[in-house]
């Protein structure tokens, strides 16, 4: 212990946003603020003053941000991070001799007790901090003559507390007694969409006009005005490359291909190239380049699908051997989970001695294609391959490519899930489509929004995906898949579905279906199709709807109605959101919209899905829902 | 990164008991099982084996705990520390190839599929193993020749899951690949009392038998026989030093003492001397000890009280000038709250530049009178001192003398009530006064119970204290005592009251009373006192009631009405305890015991404050409780 040491008399703690107390970044995104805070306090009655102290990682001097006190020694400011990448912040407290002065002088001055002996000390404060300053202080001695010339009483408290002066001290103050938090926290700041983004999964291969026909990157192309018209901004694409042609499954995963049976996506790596390849039944890397600048153009991303395996006659197996497990009878291990067996895919042997140069070559997967213009990835399957390997590969290609964003397909258990989050990735699909009940979805939304997991974990909503189709929705069909589209609509600010099969409430399940190429009739008109265009308009146009954590819950007197509501108080915009659970029946009820919450005791409501209006009421308000009309409200309350 | 990280797939978290990730050592108590766990998992589906390390603070070689998964990817392990002070600890964790190998290996062959490549897998492992090893291990050789013999399949399969086959391989584990925590954990271990005690305040100086006379150790050494009967296993006595003369208070906190006033005990040093003296009036420092050996022979513990602050004639004052803050007209500064002035009490200056020696001379206080016997500390206000200080001597005091216990009188901010325990108070003061109604004592038991404040933050309930007498106190009467009393003693593991007050059920607010010479009648009879001895038996005779994490609540039907389970499984013991908080009227109503905590669906209940017994049932059950009576029932269940 330094010989200061024992003077320094602020404790900082919880040091926040942050992620198991800054073992991870917590994340933000670029030009919307942030608040930062601490728990700052000390011993005894003395004031305290904290600042916040951040910058841009690898960047020298720390910008000062003032906190203020927020309640129960809490200490906060807002921030807004105007750059991509890593910031670093840290958290710095001391004890203000000269506010705890200014404070006790002007109490005993309104006790009418003698305050000579206190302006005394005020003089001292202020010639003890300007002595021990690099360079005289003007503004303190100056003060200091002042006060030593005001008339007793009055004259000398007005000068004591003058405006300016607590400032001018607290530039003084001893660098020896100020508290730093331990630890240097990291924020990594991303894109816009990192938070907000509305996705669509096709199947380029199913993409085609004709019946029958391959489907192109140029077919996808063709689509995309229809895509943006609906109001999604990602593409998803499943893998495009060569698919293997050892092993291959055929219809409805079956062992052996027929003739002609294109196999799965996921099935990477031929004779004819592996992850940087293009699967040459799409087209040629120029129409994937051309395709990725269209998208661009019409305000979409697109994110491609990162699967860290290989088919029997991927390049890699033969060019690499290091990289994979042989078995004692020679033969490379493939894919299992006993006593079943995937023998049409190899998983890399990430415990090889080559681990080194399987990483490097992981790593050159994403640059090749952030270098084609592809800056979202959505990563299959992460959970099984090593945590180690995400947390490197993610901050590099973040170190040259900040804006690049990582989607975490892991259906796994929590504690799983939370790690990719927690490593880097600034998406993560969830459980949202196995939570149905009212008691359910609160119960696991309130965890998403108001937990720890708010500063690291980014839910991305998907009532269906190709591999995902629950009997919630093979059972209430259309209303069902209506139900759902406004829940993870409403509720998380990224959503997806799986196109076509969803807009058409398609509800056979279809084993390996999503494995061949399918016709879709692309101009058909659908109430699903006309409720999707609705809500993503409204999702655009309510900024209440992009964020998680401004989720709040309310009392419903019927457990099929779940409500609840969402305010971006910044800009003013705030909406309840009543949602009948029940696909099969007319649910009525009321919803109890707490008086806190609201301006005034009587407003209007605006459901922006139906285009009604009606007066409601700080209370208990009626609300009936007919799910083969429209299911839910979403009210915009006029303020 | 080393050569060998990359392949560290094992990923550890949450390691508990641990306070702030390991930043302060979480408590337990000697002989007393402790739960370690943490978090253990990994990418993929290969097995996994954790193990936890433990030592003795300052031992060299570490022991090994297999830990247990206990669901959701905990893994855990009991642990019975058998020595006071600090245990380090750590987890680690690696992925068992081998147990992989043979779950596949069985699932296969229970599927009829071809093992042979599969045996011949298990053999490399077991050579691979047997051939890092630093010396040959002839039970995995052994093993291996057994395997190779065995007729194909059964046979094969056999051998190859022999019991003590995959522990023998786990000890071959290469230690390249085991992941450990980043932390190194510490446990404090206390006596017993640290966390289980029931404590009796009384002034010594009100000990005396006949009225008008200055109580004395020998009177209340007289006493110890009365605390013992009544159940008290610490006696915690206010300050016992000389009482300063200079600025010292009267009457009524009035700020001239009249001839005689004995003035408060907190305004501690005359010239007679300072904290390592006694007050003459009490007796001789010979007086002392014999006290405290004869309450070490009631089983009863002295609690000395340490308040760090002087009266300004201590003579610190003039021998330590440096360690106080001297006002710019040369006189020593008080105590203050502006504008209140505390005139006979002068705080020490721990921003000093002395504060070093400042830090020896109170831990020398504490070493003096632990070499006098007194093993319990009741510190006076140790908010208002710094917190590295606290955590500084405590630690320096426990290393020497590591049964001591530290109770923290604070009554402030949470943030600064739960750093103190952080930094190693054994035990503290709560906001147990202030929490009446039912929903503020079911939120606050819950924080205390079941959130991180469990692993370090020791509640000691108060119903009173010679500061506190609560407006529920002086309205409620008698039956609030009783009521409060039931609640104190059955919620939390420590209690005390502040004596012969509570007994009586005195309701008067007594300002500055306690700084006065009283006259108790120590033989009269009263209810409360009655109570108190029946309370605490049961406390004695139910080890449920010696812990607080165990408390759970149930749903009552009368909002006047608590009621909560206890449960001591290890020992079979689980008490019900229902309350009527209302003093004024009977209350009756329904207490609702879930089906999950009983054994059987009807079952016996003995009332320990009663002796009625009753037929209950799992769920509804009905009680009426008349506060004139005896306003709550204690109830054993009889399994």
């Amino acid at each position: 212990m330094t010989n200061s040491e024992g003077k320094k008399r602020i404790v900082i703690g919880n040091v926040l946003p942050s992620v198991d107390d800054g073992s991870f970044a917590a994340k933000a995104i670029v030009n919307r603020p942030t608040v930062l805070s601490a728990n700052v306090f000390i011993d005894g009655h003395d004031e305290v003053r904290a600042e916040a102290l951040i910058r841009r990682k690898g960047e020298k001097p720390w910008n000062t941000l003032k906190l203020s006190p927020a309640g129960n020694d809490v200490w906060s400011v807002s921030f807004t991070p105007r750059e991509l990448g890593i910031y670093q912040f840290q958290v710095q407290g001391w004890v203000s001799h000269f506010a705890t002065w200014q404070k006790g002088l002007q109490k005993k001055y309104e006790a009418e007790q003698d305050i000579q002996v206190e302006i005394q000390k005020g003089i001292q404060l202020a010639e003890g901090a300007a002595g021990a300053a690099r360079k005289p202080n003007p503004i303190l001695l100056e003060w200091v003559r002042r006060l030593q010339g005001a008339p007793p009483g009055e004259g000398q408290v007005t000068v004591a507390l003058e405006p300016g002066i607590a400032e001018a001290m607290e530039k003084c103050v001893n660098k020896a007694a100020i508290t730093v938090s331990e630890k240097v926290y990291e924020l990594m700041v991303e894109p816009r969409e990192a938070e907000y983004s509305t996705w669509y999964e096709l199947f380029p291969r199913s993409a085609a006009r004709v019946p029958g026909m391959h489907g192109t990157f140029e077919d996808v192309k063709n689509l995309l005005p229809r895509i943006s018209n609906m109001g999604f901004d990602v593409l998803y694409l499943p893998p495009i490359h060569p698919i293997g042609t050892v092993k291959r499954k055929g219809r409805n995963n079956s062992l052996e291909a027929a003739e002609g049976d294109p196999g799965s996506p996921w099935a990477i790596g031929n004779k004819q190239g592996g992850h940087k390849a293009i699967h040459p039944a799409l087209g040629t890397l120029k129409d994937f380049k051309s395709l990725v600048s269209a998208t661009k153009k019409c305000g979409i991303g697109v994110a491609m699908d990162i699967a860290f395996q290989c088919a029997p006659d991927h390049p890699y197996v033969s060019q690499h051997p290091e990289w994979f497990l042989w078995r004692p009878d020679g033969t490379v291990q493939y894919a299992e989970n006993p006593p079943k067996k995937y023998e049409d895919i190899l998983p890399f042997n990430f415990e090889c001695d080559a681990w080194e140069s399987l990483w490097e070559e992981l790593k050159s997967i994403f640059i090749y294609w952030r270098e084609k213009g592809v800056s979202i990835f959505r990563v299959d399957n992460p959970h099984t391959k090593p945590f180690p390997f995400w947390e490197w590969v993610i901050k590099e290609i973040k170190q040259d490519y900040p804006d690049t964003i990582f989607l975490a397909e892991a259906f796994t258990r929590p504690r799983l899930m939370e790690r990719l989050a927690k490593l880097g990735f600034s998406q993560s699909y969830t459980y949202f489509a196995w939570r149905n009940t009212k008691k359910e979805l609160e119960e696991y939304v309130t965890e998403l929004a108001h937990t720890s997991l708010r500063y690291y974990f980014r839910p991305n909503f998907w009532p269906n995906t190709p591999d995902i189709l629950t009997k919630e929705l093979v059972e209430g069909k259309e209303n069902a898949h209506i139900i759902r589209l406004l829940l993870a609509a409403t509720l998380s600010p990224s959503y997806g579905i799986y196109g076509p099969v969803f807009e058409y409430g398609i509800c056979e399940p279809r084993p390996g279906k999503e494995e061949y190429t399918e016709h879709w009739d692309w101009d058909k008109y659908t109430k699903i199709k006309e409720l999707i265009i609705r809500i993503n308009r409204i999702r655009r146009e309510n900024t209440a709807l992009q964020s998680m954590a401004n989720v709040e819950f309310v009392e419903t007197s019927n457990e099929h109605i779940i409500c609840y509501i969402k305010t971006d108080e910044a800009n003013g915009n705030m909406l309840i959101i009543a949602i009948n659970l029940d696909p099969f029946a007319t649910q009525a009820g009321h919803v109890n919209i707490p008086l806190a919450r609201v301006v005034r005791q009587v407003f209007s409501v605006h459901d922006l899905l139906s285009g009604d209006k009606y007066e409601w009421k700080a209370g208990w308000n009626y609300v009936s829902l007919n799910p083969y009309d429209i299911p839910g409200h979403v009210f915009r309350i006029q303020q």
